[in-house]
């Protein structure tokens, strides 16, 4: 078993004993940190530096060098799957992501393949490689994918989207053939996370952003058994230790009972419901990541100090907490409350842990 | 008591038998309409459109004289309220709405005050009057508004939002502040609602778009609670018939059960949550108003004729449901779904009313 310094991330997300609440945040390695921006111009852009192992190692260190977090998560895209399966991602300043070839025919859902994560994607497990090597032990990595709905939402849409009316006219009007696109990503998901696993990644997450934007009979069928099905087929023993999986559906407050069956060690929660009652509804089948308002980081110091306080006090005693925002954080947040947040975690969590 | 020849919208929100599940569309006079787009392009702006009740009532009535719908609403913007305070309303084409004079110190919140709906908002009373005549009694006009927490997001940001980061913040670091706003918006919005009451409107809404982006304590606290303030206010009995209010917070679907308690009789539901879920959740102390996918519309006939069986089986027997889309119509979508829509609510419905 390889030695790691703080292990309380694994050990929370396995309802383990822990001194204090672990805590990291989502997008941590990000435009908020002005060294992050320095490597981002130095890259010249979002891609490069997606796919320049040594910046992307750079930048996910970053975090860890100002703040007492308690995991590094790989900094890198949710698109990198399909920009490997030949859909020609860009990023246009201020668009958000787009791709070149988006998936309209059935022609092109039958042109979509699983890439081989040493060959296509080998710039990320150069990359999971190197933040290992540097991260020396100190904290475990956390590996990541979008779920294969969400992908699907931005491979049909060509990027983001307000309403999906593209993707969910293929859900409704031709589910066999949704279906098989999600098959061949959730197969690609599968065999991306596993080789992150093996190049060094100590936690896995799934990312489904855009599942809250389905009804809960869409979320089960489209969205949910592909991740469930991913689950399944994951490495789930490395270096002698059990490589817990995360599973964040934003907006996905409503379903946190099926979800909590999908075989994932811990449900992320966004700030939508309460600790305390996705406590009550999951009982003790899995952790908890979460959930503070992201915008809370714009508050004075008393007033994030004042919501770590309560937000420890809803999960209350007992096993399973991962402290997180309920989102990405912001990018116009100062990094100094940042520190506030996470000295405040945990300093304030301690008495919960303590019995 | 004044005649309504198709009564069963009024019917239904008090829970009271009816032949047929009522119907109607959140935004059914709109873009997707060429006869809409019309009058548009004739009005020149969408501020003109809204501002001029000969056109307003024009464009209410288009999509009656189309579908068999069971209600006309209104046509006109939840930011009409805010604009006559002095904030400047302006629409730029793709953009959405916005303020010239955003609120952003603790004076401007000062300077808010209740508008007289019959001198800075009359040509939303014209409009009322209006419509009421040229409706003639067929079927019963709703009057609306955006909630208090909803105007305040738009008032804070200058316009719309993806983080909401400044009206949060105001939220976090003076929430003295922030109610003193919402309780000069809920009294505008009483004013207001009383002041289509009494110009015609036979049923009411409240579109809380956006307070399904608060966590549960902050919703009770910011939006529903002003919500309830509201309705505590409103004008109940007009024409010898009880007024309903309908309750719709947008991504609201964990809060159903404290909606349920703040005396609408009726709540609308977005497609998140399952109608079946809702009524096992708050029982018979309201109607139900929703909800179907707006996507679907982007189906076949065939899928749409399904979707509507399913939604009417997911209600099921008893009192109380109002077919509706779970958020408004979208621009692309073709007029002859809807008429598929609207027929297939009717007819597939019957069976549920004959016992």
């Amino acid at each position: 078993m390889v030695e790691i310094k703080n292990d309380r991330l694994l050990r929370a997300l396995l309802r383990q004993p822990v001194d204090v609440t672990p805590v990291w945040i989502m997008r941590q390695a990000g435009r908020y940190l002005p060294e992050y921006r320095a490597v981002r111009e130095q890259a010249g852009d979002f891609k490069t530096l997606c796919t320049t192992p040594e910046l992307a190692c750079e930048v996910t260190l970053q975090p860890l060098r100002r703040f007492r977090l308690d995991a590094a998560i790989l900094f890198s895209d949710i698109l990198t799957i399909p920009d490997a399966m030949g859909l020609g991602l860009y990023f246009t300043e201020g668009e958000g992501p787009q791709f070149k070839y988006p998936v309209r025919t059935a022609q092109d859902v039958e042109q979509l393949f699983v890439p081989d994560p040493e060959r296509e994607l080998r710039y990320v497990m150069e990359a999971v490689r190197l933040i290992r090597r540097e991260l020396n032990g100190e904290v475990p990595l956390i590996g990541f994918a979008g779920s294969p709905w969400t992908l699907a939402t931005y491979m049909v849409e060509g990027g983001g989207s307000k309403e999906f009316s593209r993707v969910k006219r293929l859900m409704f009007d031709q589910p066999p053939l949704m279906h098989r696109m999600l098959d061949t990503l959730a197969r690609a998901v599968t065999a991306y996370l596993n080789a992150q696993v093996a190049a060094g990644a100590q936690v896995l997450m799934l990312f489904d952003t855009w599942g809250g934007v389905l009804s809960p009979r869409d979320y089960r069928e489209f969205s949910l058994r592909y991740m469930e099905q991913i689950i399944r087929h994951l490495t789930r023993e490395r270096e002698g230790r059990r490589v817990p999986v995360i599973l964040f559906t934003k907006n996905g407050g409503q379903w946190l009972e099926v979800m909590a069956e999908s075989g994932a060690e811990a449900l992320g929660i966004d700030w939508t419901t309460s600790l305390h009652d996705a406590r009550v509804r999951v009982g003790s089948r899995v952790a908890l990541q979460g959930n503070m308002d992201p915008s809370l980081l714009y508050a004075s110091p008393e007033r994030i100090r004042r919501e770590v306080a309560t937000i420890l006090a809803s999960f209350g005693h007992g096993l399973g907490h991962v402290f997180n925002l309920g989102h990405g954080i912001q990018q116009h947040v100062d990094p100094d409350q940042v520190t506030v947040l996470v000295e405040a975690v945990h300093e304030l969590s301690r008495g919960y842990h303590s019995a």
